[in-house]
């Protein structure tokens, strides 16, 4: 089997791996395979590649829509978006209300990476695979109260093959009605804030309840992203993608969690979200009430 | 002690987490302290709250230049700048030749989240504590290459308190002439090149060796960060942002390692990666033969 011939067959294809496409793009002699006609040796060779691998690289197309809104947090966004764009044969959208980039609106919170959405609400295709929602403070407190987000997310919610959340991102999935009697997870400090929407916290990495998958605090979203490729894919798919990000975690203390950290840490930051936590519940409470009403 | 307040105070020192800021912009009876008059019993409060706090919030301004470029990873870039965003006291720079958005040049290679650069080569502050080089194909064999950006990094490199990489990343570093003689690691199967630029290749997820702190592949960003974090301020601190970060992985499977993923999932990988592993190795020794010509 010719190396570089599979290369540029798996990223001719309307499918490929990021990588596969940068590899080929430096490739020597890089040119455009046909893998429909298949008229000679060399292209059987690759349509036998491609059958080799169907498994990692099958697959119908999936689409995917991604919120973001001002005061998102980056991270929250971009680890899922990094397993999703190791999928083939998807379209991600970045959606929000306009096409104005989010991130720099505010002097005070500017980012060093704002984000500009590929579509909005409006146009944002329907009856997506995924419907995604990241966290962010205090964007998440603002997003809970409002009404065209709320109903964004409520209307595509009711379609969407797997409605999905990263860190606080599930208060406003909560907040647009879409968790109410799911289990779900969020960022640790913020579970009693999601209880209060009518979910069932529930401590776990990457929570999965029907089509509910959630996951919780920022670097999550890694967990959540393979999970979510095993259920949209296959297992062994979502194990390639774990490879190709060498997702093979170290860290270097025992401290991700409240009940891991030293005591004083945990109580720092206990002290420092105090004020945002007793926003938050307040923010579910009235959410909660509004759902009802 | 009252929560609130110290939440305020957290905020207007000039040195605050990034969600206590946020925090105290929700907070309703939000108003500046001030932390250096001390005048009253309120503000004595407040004092004690960062003394007491002083482990995982002191320390001085710390000034980190991230290279940006064409062709770069977007999460190799987020993961560690989510973890220095999460300090106080800090400046952090997004690198490049000049002020134009990254990531968007070439029409076959958009990427959904361009990066602005906030600051030039040339207007990059010297004495550097942090000089961090993201990986990225083929943006990684094109920098491996270029004048410019090798000159730039080779000087910080002299000054810099910390020269450090993820994934790829250290193809650069090496091909500046940086890691001759020192441990280091990179993306899994990129260690071959590595290898060609003097470095001594090294399977682990961080390796530190002198003031050269190098990172695994994509997802080591936040290893790779807290390691970081560790030597610049303290262990608690780096404990403190861990938990901030909620970074207690759970990867659903165990396949983020050659050796531990399905022998076909990294089959697929290496006749994937053949074409660019072959051509970064010949970019490599032609790197070698410049450096010491």
């Amino acid at each position: 089997m010719d190396r570089r011939k599979f290369i540029q067959l798996a990223s001719s294809a309307s499918a490929a791996l990021v990588l596969a496409k940068l590899a080929t793009a430096n490739a020597a002699e890089a040119k455009p395979a046909n893998i429909e006609t298949g008229a000679n040796a060399d292209e059987k060779q690759h349509l036998d590649a491609m059958n080799k691998y169907a498994e990692l690289t099958g697959g119908d197309k999936l689409v995917i829509a991604m919120l973001i809104y001002p005061g998102m947090f980056l991270q929250d966004l971009v680890g899922p978006l990094t397993v999703f764009e190791s999928l083939m044969n998807r379209d991600i959208h970045l959606v929000w209300k306009n096409l104005d980039v989010v991130g720099n609106e505010n002097p005070a919170q500017t980012k060093l990476i704002p984000v500009r959405p590929t579509t909005t609400f409006k146009d944002c295709p329907k009856n997506l695979d995924v419907l995604f929602v990241p966290g962010g403070v205090p964007g998440t407190l603002t997003m809970m109260e409002d009404p065209e987000v709320l109903t964004f997310l409520a209307e595509q919610g009711k379609t969407a093959k797997y409605v999905t959340s990263v860190c606080t991102g599930s208060l406003i999935l909560g907040a647009a009605g879409l968790l109410n009697g799911y289990k779900a997870t969020s960022y640790w400090s913020s579970l009693p804030a999601l209880a209060e929407l009518g979910a069932i916290p529930t401590k776990s990495r990457v929570v999965v309840d029907r089509n509910r998958v959630t996951g919780g605090g920022v670097t999550a979203g890694i967990d959540f992203g393979l999970k979510l490729v095993a259920l949209l894919r296959n297992e062994n798919y979502a194990k390639a993608v774990q490879l190709y990000l060498e997702y093979n975690p170290e860290p270097p203390f025992n401290a991700g969690s409240p009940e891991t950290a030293p005591a004083m840490v945990t109580q720092f930051l206990n002290d420092m979200f105090a004020g945002i936590n007793e926003a938050s519940i307040q923010t579910a409470k009235r959410a909660k009430k509004r759902l009802r009403g």
